[in-house]
């Protein structure tokens, strides 16, 4: 029998959940589903008889520490910044982790402990970071199997509105944590392009973007991710020009997003206070240059050539010339905003939400006279409703998956690992596409 | 007899602690300074008999708690983000605490317990803020004594580098902790102006300035400081027009500061590793977008009218275009650039610091058939050499003088607060005239 405790029972853990319950008298799993709303994780078991719904406050060092040692192995779905302390705890009583979250620097400090005791930290297998890994992979070492080089490497994900369910100028909706879109890409984005170092800061990031085509879906707006480069080494592309990741949206999000970050609605460092005494109208008006007429024409003169009228129609729709008040009555400019998108981009009941993957990979082979090949991998996953998430699978599935494959000994593996070995990825990608979660190949030349 | 504990003995330390140690006969205070560096604190009190070194590391919570117990007064010289540790101590063990730095939201939430214990918890009372609020303050309740109203108060204030030491192109060296000018003004400015909210976001904080001239001294930039707003209510101005804090730098200093905000140099979230790989030159690339030609053509095409002869002469200064290597192994943007700058811009043995700070007040008195005076108060205090400068002096001496005042009861209060009350702020002015910090006020109409 083992024992697995899943911390975090949010939306984004319902198909882990799921999954690991429908297999728990196969594999002998008896699980323990925690969160700090108790009738959270019991809505998530709901009678399954090998399951258990405990409250947990992740605060509560003693609960906590006293919790871990009752089990073999965590699940961690809480924010990635509670990760730390979980962690420490598993190494220090000699539990398995896994996470979907980005490899911390607090993580990667435990890799040597956890290796010396046998223990895995898999982190960073969910959907992006996670499915990504695993699916590129596979098509990269197909490559070198062949003898071949990659010597580009581009690769877009986006947690999008199904078309049927897409009634926004958006095309937007929250199937995931909206605090992470509205702050999203705030830093210094850095990938290789063409050979060249490239690093690109957040007040242009929206506006230097791509576009991303997939059959039958459209056209895509991309941005590029946080740090692709480290992800050179990791992935084997040592000599690949051309390394980037990127965030999708649906086109014309970016230049209307980029309005925000001009205007300085973005910020999540600063207060407001009394910002319930404000119209959204009044904060456009406070962002804005001194000048006459309308918020709207003060708008459009400030913006110059970054307004258009698909902008127009996604500004309108917000209300944000119409007097709407702010709710909150205090909170950073981000957090104004995001007050007023959790109404507009609210996922409905019977929303279906759509994940959108594509991998561009060019690559050279032997003795082709340096023909460069170009072959896409994408992937298109659609929600049920909005409990039932796009989402919610591709990030559940592929940790629960790798957990369970782990526990049933298909792979082993010690200290820090993210899902990019074939004894990882091979027996993943193949259980996913019994979950209709398939990589669709395309050789375009 | 008093003990003082002074924790931090680094440079802005010198005039505090040389105050404290030249009247600790007279009053009996018997001085502890405590640094993690132990030489530091010793050559601060010199051979001093009213005076201990001790080594001191603030996250050694156990000496920490010791330490603070022996002791009536704890002055806190640490980074603002350190003092809420100490703040706790000092209430939970009943001892009185300044601090030079802003308010912040974990030092309020002490002022109640404070109260009832009868503690002084005095913050804000170096030289901004601290000295601005004292004489901005004097000047506002003499305008309320003759009956009048303030319709506009803006105050500006600089650590600069007096005009005989003044050269290099920028008009600056660092007098004050290099990371903090680095970092200055990320976030949301927020004030009023003629009766309207405004917000002005990072990114357009250094284009959107304000030219102050003292006279003798030239002309200025000004950047917005932060909240204005909040002192509104603080400084009793509830009816004023236009209410701005701002930090002044050397003319020019702010267009070519806004050059590095455009390009995505003062990040401070992202790391860039094998950063010593890379000349300062490669860095400049790799921000800026692809195009042909040198590196100073292709900023100067990105920049368009944010280029012009200064800002050339200020960059080539820093020898941005000529393959000058970066030493640091991995960093922030904002701490590469802060590498190469603390060599540029060092303040070196002879060298001479400047404070500056003018504060404008417009207001009405009455039956002069509202008539708008103008009144400006203005200080120059030049330093004596890089280690007795002017910044240490401003920033000391009032807190110092402050607490001397507490301890000899020429003035009682309790809980957290700033120097805005007539009972700290006259004896405190007057006291500073003897060090020639006298302000100088101008009736201009």
């Amino acid at each position: 029998m083992t024992n697995i405790l899943i911390i975090g029972a949010g939306r984004s853990a319902t198909s882990l959940i799921n999954y690991l319950l429908t297999n728990a008298t196969k594999y002998n799993f008896k699980m323990t589903v925690a969160d700090v709303d108790i009738n959270l994780a019991k809505e998530k078991i709901a009678n399954n008889t090998n399951a258990v719904a405990i409250s947990f406050n992740i605060n509560d060092t003693e609960k906590r520490k006293e919790v871990i040692q009752q089990h073999d192995f965590v699940i961690s779905m809480l924010p990635a910044f509670m990760h730390a302390e979980v962690a420490k705890d598993c190494v220090e009583y000699g539990k398995h982790l896994a996470t979907a979250s980005y490899v911390s620097a607090d993580m990667k400090a435990l890799d040597k402990e956890a290796q010396k005791k046998g223990l895995l930290l898999l982190n960073e297998c969910g959907l992006d970071p996670g499915l990504d890994h695993a699916s590129a992979m596979k098509e990269i070492n197909a490559i070198k199997q062949q003898g071949g080089e990659v010597v580009s490497f581009k690769s877009y994900c986006g947690g999008l509105v199904a078309p049927e369910s897409n009634d926004n100028p958006w095309g937007y909706k929250f199937s995931w944590n909206p605090r992470n879109v509205i702050l999203a890409g705030q830093g210094t984005a850095q990938y290789l392009e063409d050979g060249a170092l490239k690093f690109l800061p957040y007040n242009r990031l929206y506006s230097q973007t791509d576009t991303i085509t997939i059959k039958g879906y459209g056209n895509f707006d991309a941005y590029a991710n946080r740090d692709s480069i480290s992800y050179k080494e990791i992935y084997g592309l040592q000599t690949t020009k051309t390394m980037l990741r990127g965030t999708l949206r649906q086109q014309h999000y970016c230049k209307a997003w980029n309005v925000f970050i001009l205007l300085g609605l973005t910020d999540d460092t600063s207060k407001i206070t009394q910002a319930d005494k404000l119209t959204y109208t009044d904060l456009l008006n406070a962002f804005l240059p001194n000048g006459t007429g309308t918020t709207k024409e003060k708008l459009k003169l400030f913006l110059k050539n970054n307004w258009d009228a698909d902008i127009e129609i996604m500004l309108d729709y917000l209300e944000l010339f119409s007097n709407k008040n702010i709710i909150l009555a205090e909170g950073s400019p981000a957090q104004l905003l995001q007050a007023l998108l959790e109404e507009k981009w609210k996922l409905q009941e019977t929303d279906k939400d759509m994940i959108v993957m594509q991998h561009q990979f060019e690559f050279t082979l032997p003795s082709t006279n340096n023909k460069v090949f170009k072959t896409n991998s994408s992937l298109i996953v659609l929600g049920t409703d909005n409990h039932n998430t796009a989402m919610a699978q591709t990030v559940g599935l592929p940790l629960a998956i790798t957990v369970k494959n782990f526990l049933t000994k298909q792979f082993t593996a010690t200290g820090v690992q993210i899902p990019i070995t074939a004894a990882i990825y091979e027996p993943l990608l193949k259980e996913l596409e019994e979950h209709r979660i398939i990589f669709n190949t395309q050789h375009l030349n």
